[in-house]
């Protein structure tokens, strides 16, 4: 069983139906919850105190809702790309991104700008917790989040079915916006701190940077994703 | 007195001397802040236990540093025009944004981006506090902090001084990279939960929305805002 915390994620999972639910725990006398009660009208709605609600999860902002849902399907790459027919997909790639909100905001940042599907590791890589599910406002609810426990590996049968791998790299001597992002694309993302591993920068097919102007030269792992899912957005529409 | 935690936020606010520092407290024993005690050869240093830390700032990631400073210089938006002579400046303009991590990270991309200003109202909005702070990663002892204290009237000033003031609006008719963003340029970002209130938005030259694709139809407020950032930024490169 997994825990979901707060309100858009709470709904969207009740909505979206990608994995069964079981019960629902709502702090007793919480108001503006219609939508998710009349969601979760097939399954037991257990009243709880603030108290109860906090030890359930004691590390999450639930906002007085938590559900108790099966896991979330978590596809395995292969089998995900064997049945993926879309031409132009956009999928995001996390090399070890650990900051949970980091996780939750990329996921809700590819489904929003349409990507088909989240791809991580195996290894030091932010669990699906109730805090990145938080960040991701529902978002994994929808877009295919999928795991290929070798990443290396995973880049390899990403490029066999088509995808052109783009690395984001501060460093990069190309600019995102002079390439090609149409297409099948895959967009590497890196750790927080160490940027993208060696081994899978060296597999990628591109390096793309943001050429940052200002006396700041960094970005948050999370929001430079977006920037990059926003572009290769803007390519599809300018097509 | 204003407290300032976390290990970039402390030292860039003490490299950028945008405002005088006084005291840091560091935790006993701290590891990898060699930078900090470098930075802050000037100013007292005083050792302190996690708890003692954890009382002088309850609600902030401190990382064991925490930096005892003047408060951080804020521009009426008025004085600020009247210096300002970048001809294609870009402003992000936040209309009640109330998420502190949301603020800081907005005035962190904007600096990344080249930005010039953040403008605020003086109401319903985020203070600059050490959790706003910190999700800034030190942008906010760079970029120019700027108050409107009448919101609606500041977006006035900013045409007078040649702005175009661009709203970020979900239901926006024209998509935001079929807009001209260049020359002077003021982004208005909404609230996170209302977006931008009415008569801010009348006031608006133009309205664009970013032209989301999947099934979650929201992006996070500094998202939007990094890629309308991020777009001004490309369209300068392409000129």
């Amino acid at each position: 069983m997994e825990h979901v915390a707060g309100r858009i994620p709470v709904l969207e999972c009740l909505r979206a139906q990608k994995r069964a639910a079981h019960k629902l725990y709502v702090l007793a006398g919480a108001r503006g919850i219609e939508d998710i009660l009349r969601a979760a009208s097939q399954i037991s709605v257990i009243e709880c105190s603030r108290q109860d609600l906090d030890r359930l999860l004691p590390d999450t902002v639930h906002q007085g809702v938590v559900l108790e849902a099966e896991p979330l399907p978590v596809l395995d790459i292969g089998d995900w790309l064997e049945r993926l027919e879309q031409p132009n997909a956009v999928a995001a790639v996390l090399d070890e991104i650990e900051d949970p909100h980091n996780f939750g905001a990329i996921v809700r940042s590819a489904a929003a700008c349409g990507a088909c599907g989240v791809i991580f590791g195996k290894h030091r890589t932010a669990p699906i917790s109730p805090a990145a599910m938080k960040s991701a406002a529902g978002a994994m609810e929808y877009i295919d989040m999928v795991q290929a426990p070798n990443l290396a590996k995973g880049l390899e049968q990403l490029k066999k079915a088509g995808f052109w791998v783009a690395a984001l790299d501060a460093d990069a001597p190309q600019l995102l916006w002079e390439a090609d992002l149409t297409g099948r694309i895959a967009l590497v993302i890196g750790n927080e701190g160490k940027g993208i591993r060696r081994l899978i920068n060296e597999k990628c097919d591109f390096h793309l940077r943001i050429p940052l102007s200002g006396p700041i030269t960094s970005l948050n792992a999370s929001t430079s994703a977006a920037i990059a899912l926003a572009e290769c957005l803007r390519q599809r529409h300018a097509h």
